[in-house]
């Protein structure tokens, strides 16, 4: 079984560039070996099921206080899963499927 | 110490009408005994900490695939944590001192 | 016709409080004369579409950079909004139909 | 100016595989012309202020209605906007910072 999983980690208060302080998560993601994927707003990972998701995310949301000595004071952290039980789709057979659907609804 | 945290869960495929199938999330709550407040676009809760709070997430997206005895395929759940360690504040203080700062700024 | 919308505002590097930096956007609100609910986590309000609804939420996204002089750098907003076509639900009916839902189930 | 802009449309009740319903989407997003990628969890897109951000937004969001013939009756569409006024990023000098602090935590 796979879920996909969106996290967002925010590090409030600390100056508007925070990619020292998500680099922690980052790190800690690379830690767990989940296959990840850093994109513009957020990180996407697999994990076998919600509570394997919730674990990671815990993890990397930790990793921000962890490793910034008490700098950061406040983090505000989203995490969204996609669980579907029907068929299995990881995070490359979602976009695949996605852009196949664009692809036949521009030949129509 | 407290986190509040705010889980938004959209069951996919069966009709526009979801909240009977949120309701099993929603008792999963109460089952927990947290402080909760169902909003019109989501449901807020107080956790101890972020452990917790996934805890609590967790359960509450399992009822619905649980409550629906397989119905449902597809559950979409957004867990949204806000950890604060500087100051302890829950759920009724928040809105209080965002009520506040509104208040000082109508009077400037 | 009514949109119900989830609204939330983070300004990124003033320091962990910013309930005086989103103060703005509450009166933003207030001015629209928008029904409007603050919840801990984030506010709900009711607009006629989802034209209406980004016109909202932009206004108080930039009050956030206006009533701050420049102070606020980096402001990260969330617009939910839940588009409903079948039937017509504001807000206290979406938070009435939940809780029915869940008394439905608590009698089974 | 750019803002950098995620996108996640849900159209709920029309069984749990919507990418179909959501091709609607990504076809209005490449008829604005804009940059935009596909992530397995969302879309995420450049625009030049909130203004266009949403206005992208709102077509993407109307185009999942007008081109499922009122099939779909309730869309749940979330846009978030990093909008950041001291220096200008785009979709790739994000990541691309990121992975550079990722580099250089692990150099440390």
């Amino acid at each position: 079984m796979v879920v996909v999983v969106e996290l967002s980690i925010i590090p409030l208060g600390e100056g508007p560039s925070v990619g020292r302080y998500l680099a922690h998560a980052v790190r800690a993601l690379e830690g767990f070996g989940v296959k990840f994927e850093v994109t513009p707003m957020s990180t996407v990972f697999e994990a076998e099921d919600v509570e394997g998701a919730f674990e990671v995310a815990k993890a990397a949301h930790e990793a921000v206080f962890l490793g910034t000595d008490g700098k950061v004071k406040r983090v505000i952290t989203t995490v969204k899963v996609d669980d579907r039980r029907d068929v299995e789709k990881g995070m490359e057979e979602k976009v695949r499927s996605m852009m196949e659907a664009v692809e036949a609804e521009e030949q129509d």
